[in-house]
């Protein structure tokens, strides 16, 4: 069973954080997340926001810099936050680079070997640890929204994009948004995945816009200073183009002198948590 | 000269978050600081809070966990917080533990060997930095206040409680209250003191509460869970008992589950800009 074990916990802006670990049976791995719970959910069941994190974060980043909780408490809507990867399993080149392995699952569930029996985190994130949270927590498992950074901004948009049923809104800053276009996500897909593109554009975001029925409107906030922009990692207009073709309802805005970190996402969170709040109904 | 450097710079809630490096005269080293400026200091001058932080933290943990660029933002105040102490001097102790030497220079002027020469974090932080920030930033250097968490309140409070003519202002998170009484402070002062209780109590802000002319609202807010009150490191009862003596305006809140972390700090951080904006006239 899933065997769930707080590690810490303490209060934050009136509501509970809590870091968690649990089997994950999908992983066959110990896996780690982090929960916030606002004041409201002490009186019933709440809607539930997924943060999804970049490359080399841990359950902690997001709680520790993005001024989340304030916000959470605020809308009284609760936040799930999962590592980024299994941890320790002692496979072959796990540990050997910061883009790959270790910290950089990239969302997707794995083919290829060694990974495919715990790199698994496509169904992670939109199966098991949504039931998990639905089962152990005040959480309303009808209104529940995505969004992400960078690795993770690419996460909440393929998991959008993918389960439009699933996700009331989805929005993301500095997305990896056309990782088959950026050595990125080249390097993950085919350490991952293997050669097949075909497989790899049922992960890449600017390929799903082309089949999705997903019809609700995304925000996207990309730092113009941002390093990973200019070196082509992050492709923000090639998703935007595939949003026009389509007729997506795209509000992408280019933020002047902010960079790739936590400050420029914490400079905008607030603005992310009032479009999840009009799509979950606060 | 001071040789001031910028090593980092993004913007943040509209403003702009630097790191800077220089050599200071007073520690005869490197130092490190960082400074928040607010959108408004675009257009003049505008008043400042430090932030001085506790044990083991550098000049970004503030910065990247307190929540307090979107409040400096609002009201329109730069933060600017120091780093703990000098760095990679070679002495002999500096790194064998996390409560004294590196990262714990407790906001004292050291007199001992062999830190007299380095450790002059009293003096660092009234005079040197101020003149510094007075010189090259757009800051109003008559309207300054200060705050800072553990160490670091209690360096916030004897700043204030010794020179009340240069803060209008003081407030603290969880601060080391009477650190003669306990053993962070023992440590540190033997070690940078000497043995002369005299001159401790000049670094004490209990023992400085009998003798200061401040008169000016001071707030504290504790975590009832913070496992350093309840082992003795804080002690704000005391404090608070020298303050009813004098009749000083303490307002000291104990808040129910909250433990010694920033997820503590930031959860109150709004209220200590309203009782600083309050002193600056903002």
């Amino acid at each position: 069973m899933s065997n769930l074990t707080v590690t810490s916990q303490t209060r934050c802006f009136g509501g509970l954080l809590a870091f968690y670990r649990h089997d994950s049976e999908v992983c066959r791995s110990p896996m780690q997340f982090s929960v916030y719970l606002p004041p409201q959910a002490q009186e019933g069941r709440v809607p539930v926001i997924y943060w999804l994190s970049g490359l080399t974060c841990t359950e902690e980043n997001f709680m520790a810099k993005a001024g989340a909780q304030r916000l959470a408490a605020a809308w009284g809507v609760m936040v799930v936050a999962p590592d980024t990867s299994p941890r320790g399993l002692g496979l072959p080149g796990e540990e050997e680079s910061w883009d790959f392995g270790t910290g950089a699952g990239f969302y997707v569930d794995a083919i290829a070997s060694p990974w495919h029996d715990h790199y698994r985190m496509f169904s992670y994130v939109t199966e098991e640890l949504p039931a998990l949270i639905a089962a152990e927590f005040p959480a309303d498992p009808t209104r529940q929204s995505i969004m992400g950074h960078s690795m993770g901004g690419h996460g909440a948009l393929i998991c959008a994009l993918r389960y439009p049923d699933r996700y009331r809104s989805v929005s993301a800053f500095a997305p990896i948004a056309a990782p088959m276009q950026c050595p990125w996500g080249e390097k993950a897909f085919t350490g991952y995945l293997g050669s097949d593109r075909t497989l790899w554009a049922t992960y890449d975001g600017t390929e799903l816009v082309k089949t999705t029925v997903w019809d609700q409107p995304i925000l996207i906030d990309q730092g113009e200073a941002d390093p990973f922009l200019s070196q082509g990692q992050l492709n923000p207009d090639q998703f935007a183009a595939a949003c026009a073709t389509r007729g997506l309802d795209l509000t992408l805005r280019y933020q002047p002198g902010y960079d790739h970190s936590y400050y420029f996402i914490t400079s905008f969170m607030a603005d992310h948590f009032a479009h999840h709040a009009a799509a979950l109904g606060l």
